[in-house]
């Protein structure tokens, strides 16, 4: 599923679910050929995500909707400020507000935390990451957003890449033996992390050789021993039990990538509305 | 969209964007045959929402799973408690345990939030409702996790209920002609909702009979002022900037019904884990 | 499923239907760049509905074409007239020619049946309604062919209105629990129909209160007495065993609502023709 | 589209539309474990169609239904007769039941009217055949009723014969062209038909030779004097204006094959009832 | 399924799954506005077929692609020759790149082995045609690819064409039963044709009348045999073990038609390859 | 698209464009009560891939057919071998056998192409894998039949592995620019792969450190020349113009990777029958 794809996907559910027979109430009160104007406002700070899924869904409506953004996804939004003016169909852009905001709102309540969280982050060289904890039908666009506010993503799905973790290890007999099994079975494209929750389990990880070691809910001063241990032989992740604020006090571990669920599975929408004015036509 | 399909189409797009062409950890590593068994286990206390997806969502990948709730949806889980324990295929368990936790997080968080409303509204006989303003793909299944949670809902979407705002108003040429003309086209088992911002509307929509007033925005003693003058004629809706701080003072303002977007646009996912062992076969 | 993705996906399903892998004999015999003529004539007098439709089937493979319609839906059309006229691909034209008649001859026959219905009604204030009682697939459309002929919509399936039937009251052991239960559950924009064979039953549906009161199967002296019982307290329906030749004289008896499932289940479609011929090109 | 898909496509759409986001009268007034029984029940002599299509609605809903038919497609059914009963879950009969008659009495009055037009030709051996003039996304599922009926079906569609009429013969210059260029690209498997509506015609249609002629809306003299021409080198077909008046006249011109559009496009729905009742559980 | 539709369908498959989420690499490297162009460039000789295809692989991505074809289906394309040159978006060209190629190579790999068969078969009068052995999904693309090479098509599917095998007439009690049921059943459109293996029933089909006998696996001598004996009666088709090497004795036994699985189940993919290069822009 | 649900569309697809409204044979002359056995019977020497699908396709007929395998994917299976036996419904067996077979042979087909490449290969230990060089929409399925062979896949899609060519590292300025800015965009668990034509970019891709380095169209000299200069910094892959007559040269040249396009773009199907027989019932 790209994100084009998902997009239209998901817009197709979204008008389908809100609009469903017909938006009776626009229908029968709005002149099929009556033209108003709209505008899209920041009610509170944000980080603007998923613009364009806005006009998509206006334009499904109205495909003659014009469309003057004033900003572009990743911008800083301050409270009070038009995101977006757009002319056309009353009756479509009435019929299609709640929708498009819908999406908005979500997206940049993502980026918008995110960023808050990149900036607790200022300088370092740690990379944050998000996780697989998304809405069910959202992932490639979540982690969309994620990118929008400035982190990067883990893996997108199962698919894409490697993740060992101790059901894996105990269902094949140990960790030599999970290593060398996926190796053959995956591309030469691809890296091997594997997930411990022990210093010994991390001697027996660099022993075998893997690229990525993700310490999972280790103390700081668990996680500093364990990056002392395997001294840049591998990437060293950590996840679990990172909030904003934690968040500084581990990046200072000296860890490579920082993971954390909350960067989808908390962020609240972000407040927004849409003023719609009749045209005097 | 009902329920039931809302919900198979849904897990279908999340097994699809998360396993994708295969998870290739568990397909690599996990014999076609171990057994396995898991239990959800709640790390906060929540109220449970969307449990039977859950199951769904294993039975999709491993028809033969036997699945034991100790909960059904509607209970208060207490954090540490089991939420149910299931036994199956492991590979299943492994590749299936990231969405169905999603869909319980997501669910579980907004019965959690709307219990907590209801909790303030305590014996008070005002209605609490839903809005529109929810994640685009998940309309009917978040209105179920209001009503676990205790609410009721508004309208499901644009077809099943009437609310005329001032756009209608203005694109027809006055509340009079607005109501008439739609009382035309809507089936006889359709009430009509206005929204109206001063007294003046107020008094507007009672000269034409309406069966619900919405009270946007006003403020306490606005809406104490609307409700007297309503006098019964109408219910009476109020939709603005309710928070849980602000409810417990608004329900007593005489009003029917307080609508409340924050139900479903702000409920943050509930901590759920999933522990999952191999079997010894 | 709102009114353009149910005709969108019922376009796609009759070309597919009809066309299949190809339509053999136009694809060998007319050169793909030839041009022509149409026009869809009335073979009989008729209430057009669906002419749009057939403009979206013909589309669908000639995005080109240049269509003049000469009537409107709603429209009375006389026999030999002239509907539309169009122009372009020949080979179009004439491999969507069925199916683009199929909508119309279907969609105007429901119009010109509940024309017939309505000019008989003439100036009562009694409204006449549809049932559930439609083609599979063709609900919303269908609903539409009927306001097109100048009747209103009953509710369009089982989530935009409530209607309780003698076995609902059983399962929840009698009228009063029954509507105080599905009070609760529906939304405030809903009102509550109730379905009576007897004048008891007509007394314990107005004691508990409720908006409409339908009159299943009673004859014409029963419906006056249980309207005089009823007194303006309810809405008052009746359904059943209406025919064209019974509906003058139930008008008469006091109701508000008259529904009539034969405006959907038993109009035969109208007589049309396409004259098709090649441009001298 | 093959018959199964084709009644599995439609059976979603018909509970999408009908049943919608939920059956809010069933959902809020049948406790979920109540059972009952129901019977279908003819309430006018008809042939019947299309009743496992009734079964697979109600399965949708409940898998676990009993269902004890007494009639099979093709069967004459007389007023009063119960057709079929069964016994399951309350709350899925009572949100099932109108979609489940709403097939069975469309596709019966199809079989019911082809019937009655099969007993007109008596002993005949010409053959009756419906057209390509039928319901938008019921094609295979109304030449399946018109089969029970006891006709025969003419081509599913464009893609399953050729049939080459005026416009195609115009397209590329001349009967003897059309021919030669169809024999090319068609299938060794495939017969040739053309229409044509002149004796001129018929005789241009002998001299390339081809399978069946169409003689379009002749008179019956003219019809005799075709068939007395062709004389057996090819079958004959008659189409246009045939009724249930005229049919047995013209089934003694000599015809091999009549078709007749009113079989699918003017059946009316036959009249059936559902008679539900609660189990005493 | 119409080739216009099977062709969008596969497109929509192919770029889903080699593009799936984002095309990582040209996501990441290529900015939005650069643009390029392209040129697809023949490795080997071959017969083109499916560069509408390729036109429509990268119009999904860039609708404002320039496309300037110098061939078109059924060319005869030299090494080192250009067959079209496009430009407009470089990242679309990268990404659309492999899937547009996948769909030409295919098509015109069975295009150009139909066609060195033809050219084999020389002036012979015998019909040479594909069967029923394409990749599932392909079907009619591949029976096009087919044609464009110089062969025509056996039937497309079950449902197009009748063939009678063994088990056929053995299911229902010999020969003239089966011929006999399945007149019945099919329209009179449709020709039949049987299969057979001794010479006894060559002369038992011939005895009920048929209109295609096909020899299944006779040696040359069997079939001149089998020639002889229906001398005109019917059409003879011979299937089974025809290669490129016996191709030109078996056009010389006397059959009607050759049908051959080789044309699609042994083609192999054509070798083309595309240039690309970006503009100075 | 896994595996699972793109054999399933598959599947579906081809039933449908096989079967299309009915299998018109067998529906007329099989009785619906029939039992039968068959048997897919190995043709020439082979290694079976996806007889599981075959499985699949006859059981989404018949989902009671009895199924009883002699061999496993993977398996070697010699001339005139039994792959399967089953016993069924006999209408399901006939109608369903083209299709099933169809899957695989063109599975088997690549399987056993991969397999005689990798006898070439021996004991060497460089990796044989895939291209994308796919039929569209049998991605998955193809790679799967590559592994059965016993070869390696290279990236799914575009999605799953970054791959750096010439028009990348132009458009964005660089092969340093390029591997910079990729890094900041891929997940940690991705590796870089560059394509590279000389002995200079190889050192330019050195400087700035890749995972992998594919040489593109190298002689033998050449690549002992990059294999010696790379001097295990980076594993090596070669790619274009291996053939099985090269494969063996290339092998010994020190290369870790090689991808050959041929084994699923020039794969042939196998040769496999199917004895049905009915049964005595």
């Amino acid at each position: 599923m790209n994100l084009m794809n998902a997009i239209e996907k998901l817009i197709d559910q979204a008008l389908e679910e809100d609009i469903g027979p017909a938006d009776i109430t626009t229908e029968s009160l709005v002149p099929l050929d009556s033209l108003g104007s709209g505008e899209i406002v920041a009610k509170e700070s944000l980080v603007l995500a998923g613009l364009d899924i806005a006009r998509k869904v206006f334009e499904r409506l109205d495909p003659d909707i014009s469309w003057q953004p004033r900003y572009r996804d990743g911008a800083k939004v301050t409270t009070g400020a038009t995101i977006v003016e757009m002319f056309g169909n009353l009756g479509s852009l009435l019929s299609a507000e709640r929708v498009a905001l819908n999406f908005v709102q979500h997206l940049s309540g993502i980026a918008t935390l995110t960023r808050s969280y990149m900036d607790k982050l200022g300088d370092s060289r740690v990379r944050l990451v998000d996780t697989r904890k998304t809405t069910p039908g959202w992932r490639v666009l979540e982690k969309y957003a994620v990118r929008v506010g400035g982190a990067s993503n883990h893996r997108i799905g199962l698919y894409d890449g490697v993740l060992i973790k101790d059901n894996h290890i105990a269902a094949c007999g140990g960790i030599k033996t999970a290593v060398a099994r996926i190796r053959q079975r995956i591309s030469h494209l691809m890296k091997i992390e594997i997930e411990v929750t022990t210093l010994n389990e991390v001697r027996e990880a660099l022993a075998v050789g893997v690229d990525i070691i993700m310490l999972d809910n280790m103390t700081p001063s668990e996680i500093r021993e364990a990056v002392a241990l395997i001294d840049k032989r591998a990437m060293v992740e950590i996840s679990g039990g990172v909030t904003d604020i934690t968040l500084e006090e581990l990046a200072l571990t000296g860890v490579d990538i920082i993971s954390v669920g909350a960067l989808t599975h908390s962020a609240r929408c972000v407040d927004l509305s849409m003023r719609i004015s009749a045209s005097d036509n």
